[in-house]
């Protein structure tokens, strides 16, 4: 059973409407090896290495969106995040890479795969030719999908005989704990007062709503490309 | 008597919800002296210098247009308008300025007044920050304030005794001409268009409307003190 | 026997460093096919809608140059380039589909592939980014690529038996054409200068240039990718 | 006697091309009365309100930083420092504002002073137009500018006879202190790595190390004028 996380109303709503888009990102074979441990380490490790390529430019696009904030709000939730990722959420990843015998100057320098630069560079672009909320539409499927992902495979483990010793653990619990689920439902009240602030109470009937569910479809189109991407380092 | 331009309805709206703003700068000194004859030349040359300066970075802003556009329409009318601005309005200064012994080098390192750089720039953040609407809004007071100051000087010159070799003749007839005049025509319902296009047939209605007028009615304030920047070459 | 352009002393030394990513790109299956007329026609269609989508972002992507540049003649360049791509070449291409019943409206809003999201949004990253150079690397393989395809095949053509009525000959002749090749000739000409402008007579010895390569490689590989992309059109 | 501080070599060469212009800046009658304490408080209490409205600018400058940079040591030092401006420094200004009972959100939302405008904009367009070196240089002197002026009034007060009771001792405190002094030293190597990261060991034989000059030299202009506007807030 599929739990649907509750990360605010913008989110619920752009879900809802790529419902199979959503689902073949979250429901990847993929996450599918991570929950019960039958992912190769090659898929993992080669996905980990990516997945630091990425966060380099994921930050960058939160920095972008300070510089796109309109309220003291905005700018706080977007310096906080670029400061997370940079100065912490990375150095999880050098640690884990580090163990495997891969330097950070090797992750920082690693090639970067096609799906990844598609993906990120969508996201910035985003930023640059629109506004705070195309940049944070485009944003928003990453967080909120590993979220959601997080809290799926804590539940299932809850309900199922327990796999015992799964090598993803700790990738599992930093996605369901609760920094991070804290970390989604603060984003989504954010991303949900920006909305508010710009297109009113009835953001849906603005012109302006289409353009964001296509941002949002996109990118979550772009994240079940990665964990395509992912498998492929098993190859 | 002062004429109201007719260049869409967003213009007509924006323009009146300023109106000290805007009469300061369409009414500024600077204007009655090149209506009159009056402007002292240093002054005018002054200005014209600074106006080159100007015109480099208008042009990136509106190249900026292009990077934002989200419309065939708004790409093509950008696209056109950085091409006339940088191949073609450029020159004209440039031969204006060489008659009275500046080249064109000169004219493009010219020393900008801060003035010039305040407004410049914030047009250009205005479009990095914003949507193209924030950056149309921005840009907007330039082009409609110049065809309506070339619109006011050429009706008064047809009801008033006519003041004979006026030395900014040139000046008023590029922006009273039918060219400039057509130009302004064209971005106005270019910018209605776009306005429609993101916030539907009511945008007034929209939390953003206030955050254009305030873009528009800033850039208005800047372009009077170009004007005052403009006397201060007389001194 | 393959020629190698003179575009200019920045893209030989590029290209020389890239030889294999370079030839991958060129000598492509995809160019073959235009070369000898065995193109299936869904493959070229597929890829004149993609190139269409591409053209709109690699249009942005020049007109990010204008808000780059640094000089006249480049600010001129990069204007005059995104007038010509805006207002003429998409023409060019809105005619040829619409010969194959496909609508402006329909190429504009076409389901741009993965290729295409990765290849644009690269470059214009590279323009955020980085410098007015670190543009210009990743504008430049599109250019001086297909205009050394455009002259290759046409020297193929003088030098063995002719290929009768190549339905590809529109095509080849754009790129073979005066005007294209003189286009690839002053681009290689700008990008010189701004190269020696920036970095002075010996560019290589500056770190910036194994950055500009990079930059070079890495669009010349997307190139390629976007070759492999049309071929699936076929499918 | 004033003393040069040690930021770095970088900042060394810079500030000593432009000597009139720095000394106009951090030996400004404004910095004067902040160091004797004669300074009317109106026209602090304006500067801190402008500055306010500064920070969140400069905050959105170092935050493209962030989007610009190129190494890992770049990527954490701009994230550090938006994340201490917006989540801390801010909030300096917010409790000494609220202490002469002006509101945060009353701080956000000031009429921003046209010399503000100049500053701000023209940092963040340094980093749209060229490159991660070009919004370096632009950043510079406010850093430099007040650690140097932190320690230059420090000193002053440790040869001269104390003045008592200086009502702006704590901002002299804080920009004196160790915490602003080693943020400065710590800037300033990184500035210099990034230097010779991209112009090698001698960035003085590049043609960029003149454009580095004209911007730091044209934001230390800005700086000054920047004090001219708070002595306006005492009329």
């Amino acid at each position: 059973m599929s739990l649907i996380a509750n990360y605010g109303s913008s989110f619920a709503q752009w879900r809802k409407a790529c419902t199979s888009e959503w689902q073949r990102y979250i429901g990847h074979s993929f996450v599918e090896g991570l929950a019960n441990g039958s992912l190769p380490s090659k898929a993992f490790l080669h996905y980990l290495v990516q997945d630091y390529v990425y966060l380099v430019h994921y930050s960058r696009a939160w920095a972008l969106g300070v510089v796109k904030a309109e309220t003291l709000a905005e700018m706080r939730s977007c310096a906080a995040t670029v400061d997370a990722l940079v100065n912490h959420e990375m150095a999880l990843h050098v640690q884990i890479c580090g163990e495997a015998g891969i330097s950070e100057a090797q992750l920082f320098d690693a090639v970067e795969e096609d799906e990844n630069t598609a993906y990120t560079r969508y996201v910035i672009d985003a930023g640059l030719s629109g506004d705070f909320l195309d940049l944070m539409a485009a944003l928003a499927p990453c967080a909120f999908g590993y979220g959601e992902i997080g809290l799926n495979i804590a539940q299932d483990m809850t309900q199922s005989p327990q796999i015992k010793n799964n090598p993803y653990q700790t990738w599992i619990d930093s996605y369901s704990g609760d920094d991070f689920q804290n970390m989604c439902i603060n984003l989504g009240k954010m991303i949900d007062d920006a909305i508010v602030y710009r297109l009113g109470e009835q953001p849906q009937k603005s012109p302006r709503w289409a353009a964001l569910q296509k941002r949002f479809t996109r990118a979550t189109q772009l994240e079940a490309k990665f964990w395509d991407m992912g498998l492929r380092g098993a190859d």
